[in-house]
């Protein structure tokens, strides 16, 4: 499998994702390549600073670069040959198996709409995250930020997308579904909640184990946390806040450390036709490594091709 | 004044609130007056077992009791000699000042519209929860739940309801407001937060500070976090979640101490043409003798005639 990385993408690259490269390299198998994108010339100036082989790598040269501020579709239109354009035709013309980026996340969102498209039947691509569970579990989040307005069967196609992630990268059998809401009965909730509650009772689709609330988020009660990307959104980042405390004030053990984003390479564009990945802008060189190995497991895991088959086949 | 406690409410009524209101005594002014509205006969017997007088108190008969889990219109009118029912009508007769209860919170919300009503220009009464700050501040985050779907003219005027709690219930002059969002930059977030921000940017009607993000809430960047109910529902539930999951792990300190339900007394129903307090439904005899304390902080601070004058001169 050829991965491909924009080496210029995340708040502390070049170098953090080049050192995350050449970790990643260890971990990969022997057939494996990854596929630096991005100023070549950066790149084998550092590689040379830091006594690394060039040849270690495949680099393609994208002279610009997509800031992590711009908006999207704009700075894809206007810079064809940033480090993200330049992935996703990689990956268009399958030069390259999958794609990851610690970058713009909008653009990586963006980019593979417009390269690779949609897996037909995806009404929208979605972003996930990991939520450690209490009792040794993971359990997984979604939508994350990338929808922010969703409608119920936006929702109930998320519920059946993160099953999918579920089954294939954490191996979890009939992973249990809940619906994110601000109470446990029927009839709760906002009106979005409300109607994607009436979708999700009774189908065969997904295993819908009822509405899970925020107090229960690490008590390991379901697989699939299913919200709108705004909320997704708040609660990740309140997550991140009570971990950024915790670790200040040193009140941390091992649990609390799984929540330490390094652990998790970031999110698949779950939906997308391809396999894409997205890191945390803060990535660091061991999260720019989970990133790369996360892409190789979408990959391995046939997750498009999984999801594919499942929208064939979907009841709605 | 005259506090009209409802002792059946709550998750350990009637020993809990008893004790509340004995805990309470102690705190208010000889002339303050708790009237315990509730089941005279178990009033009595409790009060007999513990050894306290029943003169201590005023004593109203309420027979029947609302559930936690009943819906709170039918509730209301199947149940009109409820311990709640009681109390409104205590309160809207001005026998009593204030008006507090630890049980159904939807039923406090609804009995406060159908008794007091809400104040003229208030278009959703709505419900509040302090947030501890690292800097030893503490801000209130509203809307709490009371009101899961919101319009943009709503969180405007939360904010504006949330600076009056914030001016003459933490005494802190000219309070900073932040619309909770997914992004700091003005365009950021879903519908609801693009056009609340359109309405809030300019305005002379509070301080207006931008968006803040889930990341930054106990980081003292602001003193009222506004958001519809929903999500400030998840986003408590959540604190309250990760504060249990502290205790339970000993992994605490002052800071963390303060996240203790306990230490608030629970929410006025802001907006509302009386004074009225909802507590927590799992409130132990503390935070009943807080809810208590803080009913008379709403009366003694005039924040219903504060809030009135305000929609008065209201600019939009």
């Amino acid at each position: 499998m050829k991965i491909g990385l924009d080496v210029m993408g995340g708040d502390f690259a070049p170098d953090a994702t080049i050192d995350g490269a050449i970790l990643a390299r260890e971990a990969l198998d022997a057939q494996d390549e990854i596929v630096l994108i991005g100023q070549t010339e950066v790149i084998k100036t550092y590689l040379e600073k830091i006594n690394v082989s060039a040849d270690s790598f495949a680099i393609v040269n994208a002279e610009e670069i997509i800031g992590m501020a711009e908006k999207p579709l704009k700075a894809l239109t206007n810079k064809p040959d940033s480090s993200i354009s330049s992935g996703f035709r990689l990956l268009k013309s399958r030069q390259i198996q999958g794609f990851c980026s610690a970058g713009n996340s909008g653009a990586m969102v963006v980019g593979a709409m417009y390269s690779v498209g949609t897996i037909a039947g995806v009404i929208r691509p979605t972003t996930i995250a990991h939520i450690p569970q209490e009792n040794g579990a993971e359990s997984i989040i979604l939508d994350i930020g990338t929808n922010p307005d969703t409608k119920a069967d936006v929702l109930y196609q998320f519920a059946l997308l993160g099953s999918i992630y579920c089954q294939e990268i954490l191996k979890i059998k009939n992973p249990r579904v809940g619906l994110l809401n601000i109470g446990a009965e029927e009839g709760k909730g906002n009106l979005l909640c409300q109607s994607a509650y009436l979708m999700m009772k009774d189908t065969t689709d997904f295993n819908f184990t009822g509405n899970v609330e925020s107090r229960d988020l690490f008590k390991g009660k379901v697989d699939v946390v299913v919200c709108d990307g705004f909320t997704g959104n708040i609660v990740l980042k309140q997550i991140e806040a009570m971990y950024r405390l915790l670790q200040k004030r040193k009140l941390t053990d091992d649990y609390i450390n799984r929540f330490n984003y390094e652990n998790y390479g970031g999110s698949p564009v779950l939906g997308a036709n391809g396999n894409v990945v997205i890191g945390h802008g803060i990535s660091s060189a061991i999260a720019i490594k989970n990133m790369i190995v996360l892409t190789r497991q979408i990959y391995c895991g046939k997750v498009t091709n999984k999801i594919r088959r499942a929208l064939h086949n979907f009841s709605h």
